[in-house]
């Protein structure tokens, strides 16, 4: 176990918001709400799932919806409140803890917030090791742990309880919802016990953000190459570097979809590189052929500081580098593929590992 | 307490469908069900609020969706069962009694399956003397009894269960829940003490569709004039005599919407009516300007067999009587006329009750 401060925390969502591959919410009012938190209610206890009891039950928290809507509707903290105790309330058991649902600059902080008003342990793993779009696409899915009971809440008081009978099902319901609560909705979901976990989850992610966090930030100082700095830290693969040229983006049903363009520079000149998004980064492609795409982690970055630049935030003229990194090993088996793979979000390709390309 | 077997279902079902006012479900499927109910669990007692304890607590049961998709789409009994359970373990207080949140082909005889199934008693009396297309539209409402807990389940074993600040939230929520269900699910909402109900329920309803159900059998074996029968036996008002020469519909937003046009015959001739409907008759105009609207009931009875016509079995050439008749006093009330007057469905119009035109 070790305390969170807010000095750790700004660590925390700068470094999962580049684990976040475009989604995963805005960093800055991730930490925002965390810092409140732990203003009001003290620091937080960072806890690993081996020091805690097999048959503690764990229920992570999280924010969503489009990220687009988040920089002008704050969460009010109650709706995530709300939504906690009444998975807690509904299964009729002790929660021991929360934890985060997958990496990104807001979802890694929001059960933060959580474990710091609760006074909870808050446990060092995700569902993912990066972020995605849809409910269902979590490492539990994998295992067979169903997202259910599960509950959400918005910042006027309404709380909706599901028990369904596939995490498909969860995410279909659960984004209709979404759009009425306003396209911003505050969930709590798959509880799990820590033994269930200790298959099913990506372990260190909240260390693995920290530890990004703290090499943009001290890259800064030092007057390092941020980007190269960055792309040590995680393992990744430069991809590209370039202007934005455009964004073209949507709000739809509840999620944000688009594409970026950026036109290369340097060795990349006289090329053009398409992003396409939905809420998260799906895949990468030069001139026509797609280079890296889901469940692969595609990340831009600002050439100068090396901050990871959300979808929400990308804007035209921004300098950026655009780098690959390896996706956690159970998104690479029949199962995780099946989920999250290209195919899935209607690319017809077969999944080519980021290493394979640029190894 | 009284006994309803298989013979009292068939006018139950086939009078509902007169206050139904073209929706309230298909009574050929309500009958249907619960016959096969009664056949497979024995005979329903039919208990009066003055029957019961003051204390006990009723919820009522019902389907919501697009009448026209119930038609291709047999529910399958579990599902209503298992929101009906779901609102009584969230309570975690034993329910007494199931009953009709409106009068309806379906929904008069939705709750009739569940009381013969579980064993429970059926109560006569509704939330709204009528049908109407949205879920905050009963008495209950002016009264302030809340929607939730409210519980939403389908055949395939889903189920959603909602707290909500208000019974429009609940109705907004549930709408988009049911469109993914399939455009339609089963519910259970509406909790309420048997002292709460004596204040806010139509009381009778039940009892009232039997006799207007009977009417109805008795005036086709005498052979007398069966619209003028039922006319007098609900205190309505003839307001148009016609064939169907038109229904524009569609399925929008888990509703049954459309109009139907209705050239005149006899003394109506050379006149067009038109009715409007989003699940229920809305308004009736003749020649352009409303004669009667919303919160009173609109209903069109087959000119032969007085058999009312639902507005997803209106087709052309039906010759038809189209009769008005007042609503419960409740929905004369300010508060009333707010949730299901003109204006709340779109016509610039003050409500006058029918019969200060054809009385």
């Amino acid at each position: 176990m070790r305390i969170l401060t807010e000095s750790n925390i700004e660590d925390i969502a700068l470094g999962a918001a580049v684990l976040g591959t475009g989604g995963g919410g805005d960093p800055y009012i991730g930490k925002l709400m965390a810092r409140q938190a732990i203003r009001d209610y003290g620091p937080v206890e960072l806890y690993t799932l081996d020091e805690l009891a097999d048959d503690d039950l764990i229920v992570p928290t999280a924010m969503m919806g489009a990220p687009t809507v988040m920089v002008e509707k704050m969460p009010n903290g109650d709706d995530i409140i709300n939504a906690f105790k009444s998975v807690g309330k509904y299964i009729g058991k002790p929660i021991k803890a929360t934890m985060s649902i997958e990496a990104g600059g807001l979802n890694s902080v929001v059960p933060l917030y959580v474990a710091a008003r609760l006074r909870l342990p808050f446990v060092d793993c995700d569902g993912m090791g990066r972020a995605f779009p849809e409910l269902q696409m979590v490492t539990h899915s994998i295992y067979g742990i169903s997202s259910t009971p599960f509950a959400m809440s918005d910042e006027r008081g309404n709380t909706v309880l599901m028990e369904t009978i596939s995490n498909k099902w969860t995410e279909t319901f659960a984004r209709s919802v979404t759009v009425n609560m306003g396209a911003m909705s505050m969930i709590a979901l798959y509880a799990a016990t820590v033994k269930d976990l200790k298959t099913a989850a990506v372990q260190g992610t909240i260390s693995l953000a920290e530890e990004i966090g703290k090499t943009i930030r001290r890259a800064r100082i030092q007057e390092a190459d941020p980007v190269k700095t960055v792309r040590e830290a995680v393992g990744g693969f430069e991809i590209f570097k370039g202007k934005i040229s455009d964004v073209a983006r949507r709000t739809e049903a509840g999620f944000a979809k688009g594409d970026a363009f950026i036109d290369g520079i340097d060795e990349y000149s006289g090329k053009k590189l398409k992003i396409s998004f939905q809420n998260e980064h799906l895949a990468a492609s030069i001139d026509g052929e797609v280079v890296v795409s889901v469940p692969d982690l595609i990340t831009i970055l600002d050439i100068d500081t090396g901050e990871p630049i959300t979808t929400e935030a990308m804007r035209y003229g921004y300098r950026v580098a655009v780098i690959g990194i390896p996706c956690d090993k159970r998104w690479r088996t029949e199962k995780g593929l099946e989920l999250v793979g290209p195919r899935y979000f209607g690319y017809d390709m077969d999944y080519v590992p980021v290493e394979e390309r640029y190894g």
